[in-house]
This record gives C-alpha cells, sequence and structure tokens, in this order.
C-alpha cells in the first residue's frame, strides 16, 4: 500500500502519532520536497523518525514514479507531503497511477494541517475566502496576471484571497546549462514583501481596483510554528516589510471583513491608526 | 498558556505528536464538542492520552469560560477542538478572551487537518473551490435558503462549493422544558442524503438553476478514517444514498471541473454512464 503522509506545517513533531507508527514501519520513505518545504533539514527528520528518507523531486515524481511504487502492492512504502496531501497535486497525480498499475496498488492518505486552514491564524474567518491563488515570480519580460482576474471575482462578493508564493527549488542555472553542465541555483522563496510589490505592479498596469496600494492585506511566515508571524497593513506598507525565513503567504483581504476579523487583525498592524481609517472607509462590509 | 490543539478527523491517532506532548503534560485538559466530533469515544481518548478530559460544551465556552482560562497565565491548559482549530469559531472568541484577560493570558495554537482540505480525497482540486456554506435542518416552517445565494455566486464562477452539515447535540427537548424539566434529545447529525434533499427542495423553490436535482455532487463519509466513503452523483441520486454513520458533507460540483478531477471523481459515481453524461453535457468547464 503507497501511504501517503502529510507532515503539517512545522517541524518534525507535526507530524499524527498515526502517520509516525507508518513512517517506522514502511519499507521505504520518500519526501516530496518540490511544492513546499519544512522548516527543518531531511536530517532532523531522518534522526527523529529513525529512518532514511529518500528526496523526491519533481523529475521522480514525474518521470520515475514506478520506482516509488515498486513492491507497493505487497509492502508499505511511506510518501511524505508536508502540509496537507491534497493540497499538493502530486497526490492526485500518484494516486492514480496507483489505481491504472498493475496490479492495482492501494493507497491511504492521512490528512495534516495545510497553509489552507493554517491562514486562519490571521483572524480572517476562512468561510469568508474565494479561491485561493498562486503568485510566481516575474521577470523581466514575464509578468503573468491571471491571479489578478480570480482576486477580482473574490473581491466582487466581498471574499478574502490566500495568495500562495512560487518557490523555485533544484533550478538548472541557464549560463551552466548553456555550456553543458547541470548546476543547480540556491533555493528561492518569495516573501510576502515580493508579493504585494508584484500586485502593486500588475494594479498599475491593469488599473481595475483589485489591489492597489492602499488595498488592506496580510502577510504571514512560518505559520505553526513557534515563530510564527502576522503582520498587517496596505500592500504597500507589506512592501517594506521583512517576515524573516520562509514560507511566507499574504492574504489581500475582501470588503466584507466583519466586524469581529478585523478586531483579531488590527492587533497584527504596522500602523493601527492606518488600518483602523482604511477598514472603516473601504471595508467593513462594504462591496 | 492556553494551547488550542486540532485532533484531526478520525481518532484518537490523529493528534500530532507535538501536540499529544502537551496534552500529556497540561493542567487541564478540555474537549470542544459542540461543532463537530471524532469518530471515537471520549473514554477512547482519555485512555490513550492518559488525562482525564472535560468536555466543554457551547454554553461552558461562552458563558464560562473564565473556568476554562483560570490559572492560564502560569499553567499549560490543552483546549482540543475536533479538525483544525482555526476551522471552529470557537477559536477566535477564545483567543480573543485570553488577550482581553488580566494579566494577558498567551495563546498557541496547533494546526491539524480540517474538512476544509480532507475533502481533496474526492480528487476535486481545493483551488477550484469557492466559499464554503453552511446548512441546517430544515423544519416544517423554517427553511433557511441563504446557502442558495452563496453557491449561486460560486458557480458562477465555475468553482465548487463545500457543504458543511448541521450537527445537533445536547439539544434540550422542548416539550420537556416547556413542563420546566431539561431532558436532552439524541445527537443528531445531518447525512448527506439529507442535504441534497434540501438542497433540490430549495431550487424547487428558488428556480435559479443551482442545485437542481440533475447537478453532479459527491458526499463523503467520516473523512481521514479507515471507514472513510466517498460517492459521486447527481442531487437525485444522492438524496437516496446512505453513507452509514456521521460526520457527512457534500459538495457540489463546479461547472469549470476539470478533465483531470473528473477522471478521478467518476470511479465514485453511482452511475458511470450518467455521470459522464452529465459531466460531458454541462460541465467540463461550461460556465
Amino acid at each position: 500500500m503507497l501511504h501517503i503522509i502529510g507532515l503539517g506545517l512545522a517541524d518534525e513533531k507535526d507530524i499524527s502519532v498515526k502517520g509516525l507508527e507508518i513512517v517506522k514501519k514502511a519499507e521505504r520513505v520518500y519526501l516530496e520536497a518540490y511544492t513546499a518545504v519544512l522548516l527543518v533539514d531531511q536530517s532532523v527528520l531522518e534522526a527523529y523518525y529513525g529512518r532514511p528518507i529518500i528526496i523526491a523531486d519533481r523529475e521522480m515524481v514525474e518521470s520515475s514514479s514506478d520506482d516509488i511504487l515498486a513492491d507497493a502492492d505487497t509492502k508499505d512504502i511511506a510518501f511524505l507531503v508536508v502540509g496537507d496531501p491534497f493540497s499538493a497535486t502530486t497526490h492526485t497525480d500518484l494516486a492514480l497511477r496507483c489505481r491504472q498499475h498493475d496490479p492495482p496498488i492501494k493507497t491511504r492518505t492521512l490528512p495534516n494541517a495545510s497553509i489552507l486552514t493554517a491562514v486562519g491564524a490571521t483572524g480572517l474567518s476562512l468561510y469568508a475566502f474565494g479561491q485561493t491563488v498562486s503568485m510566481v515570480f516575474f521577470t523581466d519580460n514575464w509578468k503573468p496576471d491571471s491571479f489578478y482576474d480570480r482576486v477580482k471575482d473574490n473581491l466582487k462578493l466581498g471574499l478574502h484571497t490566500l495568495v500562495l508564493l512560487d518557490i523555485k527549488v533544484k533550478e538548472p542555472n541557464l549560463q551552466a546549462l548553456a555550456r553543458g553542465r547541470i548546476v543547480y541555483e540556491p533555493p528561492r522563496f518569495m516573501t510576502a514583501a515580493q508579493c504585494a510589490e508584484q500586485m502593486v505592479e500588475t494594479e498599475e498596469t491593469r488599473q481595475e481596483g483589485v489591489c492597489g496600494k492602499d488595498k488592506l492585506a496580510v502577510g504571514v511566515a512560518r505559520l505553526g510554528s513557534d515563530g510564527e508571524k502576522i503582520v498587517a497593513g496596505t500592500l504597500e506598507e507589506l512592501s517594506s516589510v521583512d517576515l524573516g525565513t520562509p514560507l511566507h503567504s499574504l492574504v489581500l483581504c475582501g470588503t466584507n471583513m466583519h466586524e469581529m476579523e478585523w478586531e483579531y487583525v488590527r492587533e497584527f498592524a504596522v500602523d493601527q491608526n492606518k488600518f483602523d481609517e482604511i477598514w472603516k472607509r473601504d471595508y467593513a462590509g462594504k462591496s
């Protein structure tokens, strides 16, 4: 059986008791390491779980899944996913391969905490979020703005938008590649500040009143860990806030932000007076 | 410190390793028991955690939170929440009281699996969900239909809707109450079938093409446990499907349902030919 096990968000102890029991007994243990990262190193996980871990990068999952699934019809294989397995598309992909495998391989999924719900730590109600969007690193000539339309759809309904931020791990250096050598770039993780900046930049192009510099947002870092950090403010303010080490995310507030949400989130404001003023003027249920 | 700890969805072993360590050492352990339930009894939790558990019903949390917070400025109190703490409004409520307490009480929240993400087990992408709605038990003269407008908003964008189903625990028997006695009704949990039926009933009144009997939906039961069950079909079909013991939820599919989602979810169909036919006719990106 293939056990797809969520690890939660912060460290080696966020795995469930049930998940840990499976990891300790599994024939092989893989760790999906390209859509999210834990805040601790592989060696910490290996020491705590008492098991060697095979890192499954995108190439392995997409091209060599037969290696991962070898003997899984008769033995227990553990496939670890940071956060919640269902929040990563890897899950559906692998589970479909198991179904189509000959003989079919049983799968079992152990859910865990996800950024999709941990973002409730901001005080914003999870029931007032619309669809989630992703933000990729802009380059000089590639600034995809499809996120803008979805945020706009959410805002029309007064809803918050969770923005998940790009991470680049194991990206080949293009100059080295041109010379026939594979050298990997150091990992890069988008910060909440970079995201806020890209949103304001996109607003300057699109000008439809979706994510200008006066819009309220909340930046979050390392949610679910002891070092979690939450900062609220305008997109302009957040553009210059340093939330520290990865992972970051950002929430663009919906205009229906309820008084109880406001009361909670304002405690995290860079400038509480400004936050209150903008909330009363543009939010507080004004859609 | 008040530790608000998510228990996950199924049983005593879905708590995180970190959460279990806190429970074992806490001064007192409370269990929030009115917005969701685990699939195991309190006694199973107590035996496994090795600690007595105080059941915190709605009245205690809303009116006697001082009892819960007593000594929490100097001692560790554990407050357990089924699923993820942020998915329950109890969390914000208690955390605000801790902030306003004199002296202030520190809080820490340990996230865990939530139905909001575990619903990914259906194969429907979590990034294609709009806002979540709740469905309450209809009575002869009370059939609130505010859910209908929000589902309609989601459908306009082609998005899926997760419908969370009513549970009634510790409801006083009204006849006994009229005679001055407090007798509690047995707990009631809405089934996916009841939800499907109420949606079709509401469509018959509203007639705006949101949740008629031919709409595709997915009923889920006991997600995250070994006994989890997923059934896909029209709302009419789901009205007569018995998914067994609680808890159930339902997803109304969005018209943008992607081919990869369809390929996964059709395996759960009551009648696969019918499911495929309706998907090709009305879904597959037709908004």
